[in-house]
């Protein structure tokens, strides 16, 4: 029987993962949205139901629609049906943890399931990363890859998308504090420089090595010790509030590092187990109650699947 | 009893390997120096024999000699005795291939011998960085890591020196040719520019991530796919004549590609099989034979074990 309905989680991501700037990235599994794709008779996308945030319905205009449209377009054949999307969106947008990702991811999942998997998780990258091309402008895959392949991924290449699906390492949660404060997405990009000193670069790329090795490896010492950003992180950090304090007391806590999720205003951090997790959580909270900012918590997991199904029918 | 004389072979190296500049390197096997340490009845260290190049043999001008003095210092009681030290040069100064850090790693790890062993070959990288000074100005590793580690290495630190050992891919060989030119080092570091594009340093990163991925999985095609320099081989390759084509010639003829090894001129290739790293040897050969430049071209499997114990008694 053809898959007529599906309800999907729609991960939330953190993005660059300190040294892996633009390239890295994870995928979380207590943070999403919730979607629902179901037939319908008639040809052509319908967002017919979003909660939680406005967003735009016309199906061109939706990251959802989008990156469906994306996946239609590469079929041989169309679809004698269309689609109805209904969004309950719970990672609310501009918070640096994959809002528009998880849309385009849970879109060309659920889609692709409707369809009876014409393609695989892999190929369906690129779909997601044009659904991000109408959220932020350019179709980039570091938080949909992670939300499609679950885990840590890689993004190799750009032109064409190559992602790298890289080994987690065991027992890791992370705690991220979303502090409600919107950073223009042009004042952050505009804030990095053209050209960095090779110094730093050649730091930046020995992390990037090691915390790979790391993963590969199931060393949490080394993985703690690979957490360092000396290109973006100074820039950036200066956006967020209590930025050095909230990684300090992680630090402090147990926490393995930090750093800024994407492209913030949330902050990761990672530990070794769900206590320590939750031990940062009750340190970042201390924090911020001290500030007039509201913010959100979260601790997660490592989703190790991605997108996963609630059910279908 | 305890080791009166031995005699090792000291590997040349390739450090950099393409996207990895100053943090990656790998070690060589049938290219490589000759040295013999013996005990003295009287303490200090004497370099009773050079042969095949010129170089310093007072000491504390010689790599090897400064090498030992390094690790004489870290020790908390000097020996009751002295070195000897013969070197057969084989490794060309200024080739590429790690000359000075084969003298410095074979000479702590010959002098820890006679020594039984006060540290582990992971220790002794800081004390033939320290030779490395001496040749070249800083306390360089990553000639000296794969020297002394065999394999792949990645020197995660400087200050103080952090190298991890990463696996090596299957059945690996390097074909390598030695343009018998002189490039100042001098020139070699001034053409770098000391700021980088941000954007090629990510793809930089990008590589040495899935670099050090591919050798986790044995990957060999993603090895290829990684093996790409952005930031350093634009400008130093201009100082390497018939680099471009040596490159394709290489990769038509079957290598999975290649780059500058260290700061060059040799230029490094690798193979995944000997048969193949043989049919590269050739088509290299053809390129340089139509030119005036006097050269060498080495192949060599991977060496995992570093600097070879040849005899000891």
């Amino acid at each position: 029987m053809d898959v007529q309905e599906i309800k999907v989680f729609a991960p939330a991501t953190i993005a660059n993962v300190s040294c892996g700037f633009d390239v890295m990235g994870c995928c979380l599994d207590s943070v999403g949205d919730i979607m629902v794709l179901k037939r319908r008779s008639e040809k052509g996308i319908v967002i017919s139901k979003i909660h939680g945030e406005t967003l735009p319905m016309e199906p061109e205009k939706n990251v959802a629609g989008v990156a469906i449209m994306a996946l239609l377009d590469a079929l041989n054949e169309q679809p004698d049906f269309g689609f109805d999307i209904e969004i309950d969106k719970r990672i609310k947008p501009g918070s640096g943890i994959g809002s528009s990702a998880a849309s385009a991811a849970g879109a060309v999942f659920a889609a692709n399931e409707l369809l009876n998997r014409p393609f695989t998780n892999h190929e369906l990258i690129p779909f997601a990363a044009e659904g991000e091309r109408a959220a932020c402008g350019a179709p980039i895959a570091d938080n949909v890859a992670p939300a499609l392949l679950g885990g840590f991924t890689l993004v190799k290449e750009t032109e064409p998308i190559k992602v790298i699906e890289l080994p987690s390492i065991d027992g890791l949660y992370a705690t991220i504090i979303h502090p409600q404060i919107e950073i223009k997405t042009s004042l952050s990009r505009d804030i990095l420089p053209d050209h960095v000193s090779l110094k730093k670069a050649i730091h930046q790329w020995a992390n990037v090595g090691s915390l790979v090795h790391a993963l590969h490896t199931n060393d949490h010492e080394l993985f703690a010790d690979s957490l360092k950003d000396y290109i973006v992180e100074p820039h950036r950090s200066k956006l967020i509030p209590e930025f050095d304090n909230v990684i300090k007391a992680s630090v402090d806590a147990g926490a393995l590092g930090g750093g800024i999720s994407g492209s913030g205003p949330s902050i990761f951090t990672f530990s070794k187990s769900e206590q320590i997790a939750d031990n940062v959580k009750l340190a970042i909270e201390k924090i911020y109650k001290n500030t007039s900012i509201p913010f959100h918590v979260y601790t997660s997991r490592i989703n190790e699947l991605g997108v996963k199904i609630i059910h279908k029918k």
